[in-house]
C-alpha cells in the first residue's frame, strides 16, 4: 500500500510546542497514523515534541516518552518541523535551523510570517524543502491552499477577509445587542473571546499580520506588516452600526489586500489595508458570524470565491496544520514541492492617490437651512460626487447627516472628511467609513 | 528565473475541445504563458487544440495555426491534455490514450469521471501521472483541491453541496416570485440557464454525477453515479417553498455524502444522495443564490468549511482547469504528483436503516377532530417521534399539517409516509422532504 521503498523508515515529524493546537496535532497524529500513511504513501511518527517544562501536566493524548527540552537534537533527525510556540525569536531561531538542516517547515505562526518572512521563504528555497502556513492565516479555512494552487492559473485581483474572529465576535454582540464597544468587549473578554490586553486583535494588527501574508500570496509580492494601513474598530459606536443597518448594512473588520491598476507613471500597484467596512446584508461576508473567518477572493476569470470556516481553535488549526504536514510529507515522499513564495512580481505598494473608494461619513450638524448645501459644496471642491444623503433629527436640535460617496481615490477622500471637519454649520464628523458594494 | 534545466523545452499543453470552456483556457494559457512559466518553473506552451471541423469561425483569442484534427499526434508529443470534449465515449478513448503514453490529464468531464473514473485513476496510478479535475464538480469552487488535500489530514464527516446551477436558480425564482415549477422552468430555459431538455439538471443527474465524485473524494472509496439516490426538483411546488418559508427555512438541491458510524453487523459505510432539503435561513447554503455553487464539507477537527463560487461558465471553470494546468505542470517539472484516488477505505454503501434524516411531511387532511390524534398515532407507530406540527385551514373543509419529525432512520420514515397515505383522515400526502439543522 506505501508506496516508499520497502524498509525505508517513517518521516519523522518534529513538533515544537504543546499548547492547544500542539495538542491537537500530537492527537491527530497519533490516532490518524494508519490513514496518513496510506495518504502519504509513506508511515509517519512524532519524533518529539518539544516543551519548556518536562514536569507540566498535560493532556493525556501526548505521550510523556515523547517530551523533550532539547530543540537541536529534535530538529537534527526531523523529516518535518511542525512550529506552534509563537513569538518571533526562538520560533525564527529554530525555523532557521530545521530549514538549513534540509527539514520542512510547517507553522501556524502569522507574526512569524509577517516579520521574518523573506528571510524564512528565501532560506525554504536554498534548501528546496517546503514552509508551508495554511493555519497562520484563517485557521482551518483553505484559502492559503486556495490562493496558492487553485488560482495558480489566473490573475487575483482583490482579497477581502474577515480573518479575526475576536473582533468578529465583538461587532457581532454590538450589532445584535446594541451595545457600545466597551461593553461588547468586555462582554468578550469575560466568554473567554477577548485576551484581557486586547490591543492586537482589537486595533487590527493581528488581522494586518494575515492581510501581509494573503497580500504576498495573492500577488505574488513581498508585503511586510508596516505597509499594511491598519485601523482597528475601538471607534466603531452603537450608532455607526445603527446607521448602518439602516442602509441595509452591517460593519465588519476586513482586511483587504487589492491590485491597482497601471498609471502613466507607474505599473501595477497592490494595496492592503486593515479597516472597518459597512457590507450590504446581500456581500457574502455580510453574513459570517461570531467567531468563524472566511475569506472572499476576486480574480480575473474565477469570479469571485469564497473560503468559510472555523478561525481559531486547537482542532480546526491542527486540521489545517494536518494537511499542511500530509503534503510536506508527500512531497518528501514523492518529490516536488509547493510553489515556492518568490515574488516574481514585486509590485509597488499603492499609496492614497491610487485606491478608490466609497465612504459612508455621518456628520453632526447644525439643525437648519443651507447646511446640506454646505456639505454638498465642500464633499464637490474635493472633485467627490455625493450618491446619497440621509437625515435624521436628533435630540439638541442639531441633525445626523450621513453621506455616501461615489467612488473616489482615497486622497480626496481623506481631505473631503479634513474639510468637513471645519466646515460651517459642521459640529462634528461621527464616522467615516467605507462601504463595499454586494 | 526559471527552474527547469537551461535550455529544457517548454512543456506541450494539447487541448482538447474547443467549446466555451476550450476557448477560455486557450485565451488565459496565451494571455498569461510569462507568469504561468514562472509559476511553474518551466516554459508552457500550447502544442495543439483538437476540433472536429477545422473551418468553423472561432474567437479571435484562438490562433487557427494551433487548430488541428488529428487527436493521436497531438497527444502523442503532449506533457498536459486538457480534455474538454465532454462525453464518455471519445472522451475516454483519448484520455486513457493520454494517461497510457505518459501525458497528465487535466478534464472538467463529470460524467466521464462518474462513469469511467476508476479505470481512469488506475491508468494514471500505472503510468504515474496526473488525473485532475477540480472544474468538474463545482466549476471555479476549489473544493476537490480542498478536500484531496487541505482536509487529507482530518477525517470528513459529510459533504453538502449545492452543485447545479440550473436547479438553484429556478428555485431562488419560485422562491422569490412565488411560481410554480412549470412556469420557472420555462423562464430559465428563456434566460438561457436551463436547456431545452432540462433533465439532466432538473432530475438531479448532473447532481448525483457530482456527488459521486465526492464521496469518492472525501471517504478515499469508489462511489459509482448508480450508488446515488436521487431525486430531482419536479415535485416542488410554490405551496411546498410556502411553507418551508413559514418555518423559517427554503427549499435547496443537495447532495449528500454521509459517513454512517459502524454498528455491531458492519464497520463504517457511506451514503450518498442528491434531494431537496428544507434549510434554515441561517445555514451557510442558504443564502446560497442564482448560478453560484457551494460546498460544505464537515470533518472531525475542522468543523465546518465552506466552499463557495461560480458553479459554470467559460472563464470560471477554466480558472479551475488553468489551476490544474499549473499543478500537472509543477509535478513534471519538479516531481511528485497529487495524492491519488486510491480507495484505501473501500467503505460500503449505506442501506436505508443506516441513515438519519428529519423529515417535514405535509398532509392534506379532513378538518375534523381526532385527525391529528390519527396521524400521530401512525407516526409513533412506526417508532418515529413528532418535533412540531403546525396546521393551516385550506379553502374546501380540509386542513394542510406540516409534521417535522425528529431524527429517525430513512426506513421508518419512508414507511411512516407510506401508512400516511392511506390513514384514516389523511387525503393526500402533499410533500416529504428533509430538513437540516443550522
Amino acid at each position: 500500500m506505501l508506496d516508499a521503498p520497502e524498509g525505508a523508515p517513517d518521516l519523522a515529524i518534529a513538533v515544537l510546542g504543546c499548547g492547544t493546537v500542539g495538542t491537537q496535532v500530537v492527537r491527530l497524529l497519533t490516532e490518524h497514523a494508519d490513514d496518513l500513511g496510506r495518504r502519504i504513501g509513506r508511515g509517519v511518527r512524532i519524533s518529539g515534541v518539544l516543551v519548556s517544562d518536562l514536569d507540566k501536566p498535560r493532556d493525556p493524548a501526548v505521550p510523556t516518552a515523547l517530551l523533550t527540552t532539547d530543540a537541536s537534537a529534535l530538529i537534527e533527525g526531523a523529516d518535518v518541523v511542525v512550529e506552534l510556540l509563537g513569538g518571533t525569536t526562538t520560533a525564527r531561531d529554530l525555523v532557521l535551523a530545521a530549514l538549513t538542516s534540509g527539514a520542512s517547515v510547517v507553522t501556524a505562526n502569522k507574526a512569524l510570517l509577517a516579520t521574518s518572512g523573506p528571510e524564512l521563504y528565501a532560506a525554504a528555497d536554498t534548501a528546496g524543502v517546503d514552509l508551508l502556513f495554511e493555519a497562520a492565516v484563517a485557521g482551518a479555512v483553505p484559502v492559503v491552499r486556495g490562493v496558492r494552487e487553485s488560482l495558480a492559473g489566473d490573475r487575483v485581483q482583490r482579497v477581502l477577509g474577515i480573518v479575526n474572529g475576536t473582533t468578529n465576535f465583538i461587532l457581532d454582540e454590538m450589532t445584535t445587542g446594541g451595545l457600545d464597544f466597551d461593553v461588547a468587549l468586555t462582554q468578550a473578554q469575560d466568554l473567554g473571546y477577548a485576551e484581557a490586553d486586547p490591543t492586537a486583535d482589537v486595533d487590527g494588527h493581528d488581522a494586518a499580520a494575515k492581510a501581509a501574508i494573503l497580500a504576498s500570496l495573492a500577488f505574488h509580492t513581498r508585503v511586510a506588516l508596516a505597509d499594511v494601513a491598519c485601523e482597528g474598530i475601538r471607534e466603531i459606536t452603537a450608532a455607526d452600526i445603527a446607521a448602518a443597518r439602516e442602509s441595509g448594512g452591517v460593519i465588519k473588520l476586513l482586511a483587504v489586500a487589492e491590485r491597482v491598476p497601471a498609471t502613466a507613471d507607474r505599473g501595477e500597484a497592490v494595496a492592503v489595508r486593515v479597516n472597518p467596512v459597512i457590507l450590504p446584508t446581500a456581500h457574502p461576508l455580510a453574513g459570517v458570524g461570531g467567531a468563524y473567518n472566511a475569506v472572499v477572493v476576486e480574480a480575473e476569470a474565477a469570479g469571485r470565491l469564497m473560503f468559510y470556516g472555523a478561525g481559531a481553535g486547537g482542532a480546526p488549526t491542527a486540521s489545517a496544520v494536518l494537511g499542511d504536514i500530509v503534503s510536506a510529507a508527500r512531497h518528501r515522499t514523492h518529490g516536488g514541492r509547493a510553489p515556492a513564495e518568490s515574488a516574481s512580481a514585486a509590485l509597488p505598494l499603492a499609496g492614497p492617490a491610487d485606491v478608490v473608494a466609497r465612504l459612508q461619513i455621518r456628520l453632526l450638524v447644525d439643525d437648519r437651512p443651507g447646511v446640506l448645501a454646505q456639505v454638498a459644496t465642500v464633499v464637490a471642491e474635493h472633485g467627490v460626487s455625493i450618491e446619497s444623503v440621509r437625515q435624521q433629527v436628533s435630540d439638541e436640535g442639531a441633525a445626523v447627516l450621513a453621506v455616501v460617496t461615489h467612488e473616489a481615490d482615497e486622497a480626496s477622500l481623506a481631505a473631503t472628511v479634513e474639510a468637513l471637519r471645519t466646515a460651517d454649520g459642521v459640529r462634528r464628523v461621527l464616522s467615516a467609513h467605507r462601504v463595499e458594494r454586494a
